[in-house]
């Protein structure tokens, strides 16, 4: 029923099989890596005392495994633990699509919507590891320029890894679809694309340094 | 254990008590409708057959409650109906937060995780309304410049309604804390402002009408 761990494609499975607009519809892992790479605050969904809770966290990718940090007291980690399978969804909103009628005005977007299981990582390397990989997925080579976590500060964090079991990413792009008896209407039609950037960075007071040119052009892997 | 129906706060109550850095946390209406009304696109988390999913979804607000939106056969839309309790997350990233410790780096973000019930609307003006709310929350006014749904797209379409029981906000602004010893360390530390705007609209090859103003000027209420 589940891929073999070196499929090329991670769904459709019985959590992913997308019903509805399937033309949108991808189950390659380079299509969900992407998404997963261009993103880094993912939603994670899990249940707790019978109630299903949606939690935003940042997380980090390493090959199918996202791994994600919280304090060592963070709730919504401690229980996702406690479920057999939890679900993490990352969304990036690219533009909104307006057509002729109210019916077809839509949101381009791309979004994973992945199943998997949380598991802890408590080995203090694999820990720094996982620590790193955050760190770096959210702001590339930041590792090299930032004093590493203490002892202390490794013992305050709590990491678990997230292993993708089934995914499946969602897209939709381009124009709005118009009836053809709408075709004539007089209304605007089109997209209003979004733009997402980083803004000139703020230095701290206690900033010593130049801007380092990597924090200069920083942008997003899609981007 | 809920709060009467005027009360200005949404909790804390026992889903939504912020247990860590709750000096982040906010329960009051204004700061929660405010985020609310800042996004579009909510994560919906659910229950099906034992397995917690997080499906992102437009959504649009009046008063205390969301109207979601989509095709008759919706999944997440008819699963979410048979559960007792549904969350609803809206997250807006402002900004990365780059600290001198690996550590205390942190991302600005302002994050309302709500719990509530689902309803179906069935009464068809009931149905326009809603709607129209999305639709106008999405892109303000807009419904007065689109031809209405028909009878059949209405039948087409599954409109449910989210009433919040209880909320919280969670913001995170400004710069990175450091340990004291960190401060003389020669590293760059601040912050890095994300900024979300409307790019220029592209018009479709239907698109008869000049650019209305108030697509040109559009901005999210908080922006």
């Amino acid at each position: 029923m589940y891929p073999p761990d070196n499929s090329e494609d991670l769904g459709p499975y019985s959590h992913t099989k997308v019903k509805r607009l399937s033309d949108r519809a991808h189950y390659d892992r380079d299509s969900i890596y992407q998404i997963l790479d261009e993103g880094f605050v993912c939603h994670l969904g899990f249940i707790a005392n019978g109630t299903p809770y949606v939690i935003p966290t940042g997380y980090g990718r390493r090959g199918n495994t996202l791994f994600l940090h919280g304090a060592s007291a963070n709730f919504a980690l401690a229980e996702s633990k406690r479920n057999t399978m939890v679900s993490v969804t990352v969304t990036l909103i690219d533009g909104l699509v307006l057509s002729k009628s109210a019916f077809h005005h839509s949101i381009n977007y791309r979004s994973v919507v992945s199943f998997g299981t949380v598991a802890p990582v408590e080995d203090v390397e694999e820990k720094k590891l996982a620590l790193e990989t955050i760190l770096n997925h959210i702001v590339p080579n930041r590792s090299s320029s930032t004093r590493p976590p203490s002892e202390s500060e490794l013992k305050a964090t709590r990491v678990v890894r997230f292993e993708i079991i089934e995914a499946s990413a969602k897209i939709r792009q381009g124009g709005p679809k118009e009836e053809p008896e709408d075709i004539g209407l007089d209304y605007w039609s089109g997209q209003i694309p979004i733009e997402w950037r980083y803004s000139d960075p703020i230095p701290s007071g206690n900033s010593s340094k130049e801007l380092p040119e990597k924090l200069a052009n920083l942008s997003r892997p899609g981007r």
